[in-house]
């Protein structure tokens, strides 16, 4: 599931152009995210559709338990705009929600208002969910797995390095199906990562090419991680808490015979954040300049800067966050380093690509990587029981 | 248009059925006016459609001014739910707004603002709109005046003793399409009406029938008007300020050659209401028993009982109303008898029936009544002119 993959799931999608903040915008411009704008009708109709399905359910009475036929449920809405709002939508578009019921309370779980969901045209670089476009197969693999990943964060009390699905759609635009899905972030978005890795527990074809080391925010593999003696500071205590979690999450995914996800670690240095903070200072008031006459307008999906409930009001209600500090309300994936750390850092660590099941897809894959490398060869496409096995080990040694 | 007739525009077709305040259950089961339930499919997709309506608007920006090309706008929206919110709408229906934003800024001229307007199942006596089933011509008619009135509207700061309509929908389930059109009540819903008429200023025709007169509250016409010796009671400034509008409306409706329109006149008597108050407190701990065994949840169009903001806002900041007092913010149609009246009373007088024009409609009526009556006859299908003249100068005539 490509989609779901490191650059996509790093950072939201939907994020400010040109944010108010002068000191924080080095920061956007660097991480050259892919922006929509709202000129995109396939956004503007996405957007229209998470406001359209919050309002709905809100007329929709939470049912006391989930039933199956919820998690075979969908709503499709299909709008004709005669004269109508052309400025801001198509005039003919289908908008689909998967299983509304069954997402509405998954967010819920999440501790995600309906206020932090539904989308804003507000000025926020606040973003800290995001839509990802996946395939018609997502779709379905999602559909066969959802009633387990359901059952799976009501048990651990939505406490979980897996990705948090909040809501599943498809937009259809001019005859074109889009399939989009709604995730937590995982890292940030006022913390910069600074290095990321995506790690698996293989050695083999693990490390990043040279065209990867080429992008400014390179995504770095297993091997790469190893030569670089990277290292992950935490408390004895964190660690510990971390590892129960994967080990439950990993245990989920070897049930639903689901393999080759990774662990996607993002590192913030608080330190050059800081240093990068007063450099960029400098330089803002040209680019402010420049930002203002692009007119470009980015768009955010949930902002708790502005909302009035919701963790808007959580956040309002704290006080504001130093260097390095982060909500752990907001940041669910994010652990400070540790006290006798070399350098001050916050990783934000969570599994990804979980769509991929060993049945449908990976039969085909072991068979040619058997060829390619010999059947003694330490491969990355093994069976689920094996490659958990084989995660949790290089996972665990993560850790200094 | 026999929708916009007395019996319809003279209350909300959605009522409680077992309001919770005793002491004003008794009208509401005197009044018996039709009551829509939750489980009418058409009722439960108006209600979907005005919510989301008002939601979708929220997401639209009010233009500077309103266009040509607004008054022939629409949206169209086809909804199907699968094993989704079963219970409350029937799985396939379509929703169609007629100029969203014509009646959105019409809706803000008369002050009717949106948590007022949205659908609401709370338990509430305090309709005060209400939707009517219109024909597919009213509906056509509507578009043809709907500039016109718009420009009247404006013209007199919203300040007019003809319908204030509020919203044209289209509503289709099972293929079969019911067309509904929102208008403010002209009577109101805490003050019951104990008498009724519809004056035409003709003579002609114009005397309840007896199957009429057999009815809870009768519409009596021009001729007992006169035969009951009934006269309007009010100040002579009050007169004057009602004239006035008067004037400039009609002047409105000859202009668009408009004629049968009615003046709707409903008369609530103070010390009647104070009575019966009484009598139905001795009464309701029995009906009360019956009404919570009948398990029956009547459904409001607007409520400004529980609405945090809007009209609720404005009317939870004033004193309770005692004894035929009433909100002229509200009730906009009322106007409270005068010192030196017989008795006390509050009129309800406005226009009604709006949607004849004589081009279209009354050529061919006209040609039938002169063949009946003869060509000297006073009858009631005349020219707009000579139709506006009689009934101006009838209608002045009804003030003591």
């Amino acid at each position: 599931m490509a989609a779901q993959g490191n650059a996509a799931a790093a950072s939201s999608p939907l994020v400010l152009l040109a944010p108010k903040t002068k000191t924080k915008k080095k920061h956007f411009v660097q991480q050259k995210v892919k922006v929509f704008r709202a000129s995109d009708p396939v956004l503007s109709v996405f957007m229209w559709g998470v406001n359209h399905s919050i309002n709905d359910l809100n007329q929709v009475p939470v049912p006391v338990m989930l039933l199956p036929d919820d998690f075979k449920a969908n709503t499709k809405i299909k709008v004709n705009n005669h004269l109508f709002n052309k400025e801001n939508l198509p005039g003919h578009f289908k908008f689909k929600e998967y299983c509304p019921q069954v997402f509405r309370n998954l967010r819920e779980r999440f501790g995600i208002e309906d206020l932090d969901y539904q989308v804003r045209r507000c000025p926020s670089q606040h973003a800290f969910h995001n839509p990802q476009q996946i395939s018609s197969e997502d779709v379905a693999d999602m559909h066969s797995i959802l009633s387990e990943y359901h059952q799976h964060i009501v048990k651990c009390h939505g406490s979980t390095l897996l990705p948090q699905f909040l809501g599943m759609y498809r937009v259809s635009v001019d005859s074109e199906e889009t399939y989009l899905m709604v995730m937590r972030n995982m890292f940030s978005h006022r913390l910069v990562v600074h290095r990321k890795y995506d790690l698996k527990g293989s050695l083999v074809a693990r490390e990043a090419s040279d065209k990867e080391r080429g992008k400014e925010l390179p995504t770095f593999k297993d091997v790469d991680f190893r030569n670089n003696m990277q290292k992950v500071y935490v408390t004895e205590e964190q660690k510990e808490k971390f590892m129960e979690k994967l080990n439950r999450d990993v245990e989920f995914l070897v049930k639903l015979k689901i393999m080759d996800y990774s662990l996607l670690l993002g590192i913030h240095d608080v330190g050059r954040a800081e240093r990068e903070e007063e450099e960029g200072e400098e330089v803002s008031n040209e680019e402010e300049q420049e930002a203002e006459n692009g007119q470009s307008v980015g768009l955010v999906v949930g902002s708790y800067g502005t909302s009035p409930e919701g963790i808007a009001g959580y956040m309002s209600s704290c006080k504001p966050l130093g260097p390095g500090e982060f909500d752990p309300y907001v940041d669910v994936y994010a652990v400070g380093s540790c006290a006798g750390a070399p350098q001050r850092e916050v990783y934000f660590m969570g599994l990804i690509d979980i769509l991929t099941q060993y049945d449908t897809k990976k039969k085909a894959a072991h068979a040619a990587k058997t060829v390619k490398h010999g059947a003694g060869a330490e491969i990355s496409t093994v069976h689920p029981e094996q490659y958990a096995k084989r995660f949790r080990d290089f996972i665990s040694n993560i850790f200094a």
